[in-house]
């Protein structure tokens, strides 16, 4: 086991090194339009790749250096773009985070992305500017290891699927109504989509110009496999709402991977997964090949308002669609057993040779209480009694170039009053307001971070929030039920085979403890992956390291104060 | 920062001159943002100003100066704001185009317009970015004579309405469509709006969360007349598409002002005005004060899809809305009654006492050929087979600092094959082509335009074009029918009196003549006003005197190559 460890290392290094000798460039030269797309048979405008919604996935191998040219073809909107889960080592600057490291990419513009997919994988990337990434911008990357390399598990055949929500209404509106006053929820998304595609229903009374249960492109998405053959499915989720459950009729899953980490092989009927996460799973083709089974996506966490999503598990050499299973397609545990949800979370774990251990301690502990407020007539999220606000120039230009005034140089609050507080009542929320601060964090020290959940104002619930880290990946130490204990709870802590993602549930009235290296210079935004969330605040800010960041690129500048640092010199 | 030390400058010299001409300044803080509006009942996105659509009317006297702060608070969309019919003399950057005299505004950026509104008259404002006009970022700018100075007419009072038509698709819906291949178009607008009311009867199969006919947002405008006064009524038009005709019921309309000009009174039954055009005219309340009139306006030169928009002329003390006029609201005369509308514009001529005579030659004649094209599959308007495209850098920043790489330096094509064209004939148009190239012209000399109207493709009509010309006003030297004869028409210019305007209309199959002095150092654009034929390439554009041109400001720049001028020296 130390062998394979040091092997991983030396591995690594050589990887990290190889960028000259062996490792490959990547080009993908992208054109972002407004089409009228038709995934879940209702037309409406998504923002495409290429023309593409998924957008095309990038296919690498650890060490590789991909390149992507963005060519901003909206007509009056920006974009930007968030490799999600590539940590950026060494580039901060092409996160892709509007507001965060970048300006935004202005219609006409050509913005390259440059960066290293360091480590091997299942990751995303979406649009990563306002609520952007619900219009359609989203697809996967996969890293594949080093040649000679072999993976804990084996498989016959890689097959991927992303998932997604959608809604008919435009992100727009979506968006208007978050801001508006009185807050107007748009409502629960129309379909589910498994690789781009789902099935609206088409009321009688929908206008038939918009809706044509027919379109080719509204086709349910097909997975074939071969009777006997056993597969690698990666999973992975861009709703930007909906915690979700995926099934394959009749077929166990056997989790392999996590945001990018081998996991101690679980098996799972099926696989809670949230906004901003990526699986692998094993499954294989060995029920009574004279059918075809489903696959099938369900909302859970949240009172679902959205029909299953299907897709066809079609064994060859049956045909893909016809006849579809005459089976029901498999319903989710109900929607509301947070303990089911819960114990995958607890299940999940490194796996045994592939432990990354965690320090043992850690030199800060930052609790955040997520809470939802009202600042000002407009809901907002907040963490501490603060709802975030991206300040006009990117945090990592004006932390860099030490831009005083364009953020609240105040800390971020490091804590709550979780003596006084309680989780379970509605919240008073007294004194809430919108800021900008952010956490600095010493270079190379050992940060834990609390999330801890708590009731909703309007009703008696508490959400899921799947909250994401940019330019890191940390360990989960633990899961919780109540009010986190800074005394007692600790003591539970994995600290022996804790697994390490970047995207991680805070259930319903519990809280989550995880804990990462301040190692990756930049400033990076730690975020409820849900995109309503998000844009009303659901997140913070960590500087580190910033004085070791290179000279930042001029291509991220063009906006707020750093249009002062563009020009010849 | 060097945008409000150069506004306080400015500010300076304009009040230590203002000691001798009294000239004032008049402040606004706009805030641009997305909110949900129901100007004719039906609920949808608009672009506001403070909240509103249309945006509050600049009321301002002759010399002083407009300063507006845009604050952009678009979720991910930039904007622009044309000063639509003011010269900008001095101020060639702030006219407001987005690609020939400016960068876009982005997404929580304040951008600062300053600009003397040297000429009394009725005028406009209006989003110039990508199709954001039709979005309903528009409104009036009114700007009184000097104190003493008597107008050529006499009212007691002065209002003003503002027309335009609606279409409940998102204006990203009608802008994918018009470059989609195949070619799509939204359909004729929903609505005419007035005051932005107007009243769309909702069909009974509509869900009705987002039609509401008892919304007061949607009542109609009422204009209350006092029986016995004479009234001066500024009309103007900013509709995306539509041709209007305008009628008070009953009462015959005095024409006395056409885009800030003083034209020879003529009276009309109605009044046709096209998009981007101004008019005053007289009327008097001497009919029955018993009872309330119709204020109505019609689709005229297109085949109406859209029913009529109607106002209530209100007799005090009369309650304004209730009963309505029992009388059917006037109907317009028929829409293709070209000769009827051709006949308003030859009568159009300058007040006796205010005419500014044209120079009796000019030094150029530009003839442009309107034609609807097939280029690469899309559907274009182009001028001499050539369909504009913006460039991704501004003309003005690239003219003024020679970046000759940033669009086509070859001339722009002069004149089109007159001898062999027939315009009567579905056009072949073997090689039109999408370009960037502009006229330069001589510093003060003196440019005639002829306008070419021709046959469309589809079909056998030619549409009505009303031209717009940034920067300057032009006199109007002749319209006529077919084709335009560089020999023989010149001679029926009229050198007498023709009226100055800043837009005119290009009638079907006929041709206009205008001529204008090159004297306004800048880059200026000349282009349809129809929203969907601009953006399908209906434009072109000058350059004159740009050696003239004082220092850019910088805050136009921050796209394209214009980033290299940014930077602190």
């Amino acid at each position: 086991m130390a062998q394979v460890k040091r092997l991983l290392l030396l591995l690594l290094c050589v990887c990290s090194t190889a960028r000259l000798v062996q490792s490959k460039v990547h080009f993908y030269s992208w054109e972002i339009s407004y089409q009228f797309k038709s995934p879940d048979c209702y037309k409406k405008l998504a923002v495409t790749i290429n023309g593409e919604t998924p957008g095309p996935t990038i296919l690498a191998q650890q060490g590789d250096t991909i390149v992507v040219e963005v060519k901003n073809n909206l007509l009056t909107e920006n974009v930007a773009i968030h490799w999600h889960g590539i940590r950026q080592i060494g580039t901060p600057w092409f996160d892709g985070t509007e507001g965060v490291t970048q300006c935004p990419i202005v219609p006409g513009d050509n913005f390259i992305y440059t960066f290293v997919v360091d480590r091997p994988g299942t990751y995303l990337y979406h649009a990563h500017y306002g609520m952007q990434r619900s219009a359609g911008l989203y697809g996967l990357i996969q890293v594949a290891v080093p040649d000679g390399f072999v993976e804990p598990f084996a498989y016959d055949d890689d097959r991927s699927i992303i998932l997604n929500d959608w809604w008919h209404n435009s992100t727009y509106e979506l968006a208007t109504g978050l801001s508006s006053i009185p807050f107007v929820w748009v409502g629960e998304p129309q379909s589910l989509l498994i690789n781009g595609r789902g099935k609206f229903n088409c009321p009688a009374a929908q206008p038939t110009s918009s809706c044509n249960a027919t379109n080719p492109e509204c086709s349910p998405f097909v997975l074939t496999v071969v009777p006997g053959k056993t597969y690698r499915l990666r999973i992975a989720s861009v709703t930007s709402l909906s915690a979700l459950n995926f099934e394959i009729e009749g077929h166990n899953l056997t989790v392999v991977e996590a945001d990018g980490h081998y996991v101690k092989p679980f098996v799972v009927k099926n696989l809670n997964i949230y906004s901003g996460e990526t699986y692998s799973v094993i499954f294989t083709a060995n029920q009574d090949p004279s059918r075809n089974y489903w696959l099938a996506v369900n909302v859970v966490s949240r009172k679902p308002g959205t029909p299953t999503g299907t897709g066809i598990l079609n064994y060859f050499p049956n045909h893909p669609n016809r006849p579809p299973p005459t089976t029901a397609p498999p319903a989710s545990p109900p929607w509301n057993d947070t303990e089911y949800r819960f114990k995958q979370s607890v299940d999940a774990r490194a796996h045994p040779n592939y432990v990354l251990p965690p320090p043992p301690t850690s030199d800060r502990t930052i609790i955040l209480l997520n809470t939802q407020n009202m600042v000002d007539g407009h809901m907002k999220w907040s963490l501490n009694n603060v709802s975030f606000n991206l300040p006009h120039t990117p945090y990592l230009i004006a932390v860099k170039e030490n831009l005083r005034h364009v953020f609240d140089q105040r800390p971020a609050p490091e804590t709550y009053d979780y003596r006084n507080y309680d989780i379970y009542a509605k919240p008073k929320n007294p004194n809430a307001t919108t800021g900008t601060p952010i956490y600095r964090l010493g270079f190379n020290t050992t940060v834990d971070v609390i999330l801890q959940n708590a009731k909703m104002p309007g009703n008696s619930s508490s959400e899921t929030h799947p909250w994401h880290l940019h330019g890191h990946d940390f360990w989960v130490l633990a899961h919780g039920h109540g009010k986190f204990d800074p005394e007692r709870d600790p003591k539970r802590y994995n600290l022996v085979d804790p697994i390490m993602k970047n995207t991680v549930a805070l259930h319903p009235f519990g809280w989550t403890a995880l804990r990462f290296r301040a190692d990756n210079p930049g400033v990076w935004l730690f975020h409820c992956h849900i995109e309503a969330h998000f844009s009303m605040g659901m997140g913070v800010v960590f500087a580190e390291g910033v004085d070791r960041v290179g000279k930042l690129p001029t291509s991220i500048m063009g906006c707020g104060e750093s249009k002062n640092f563009l020009g010849s010199p």
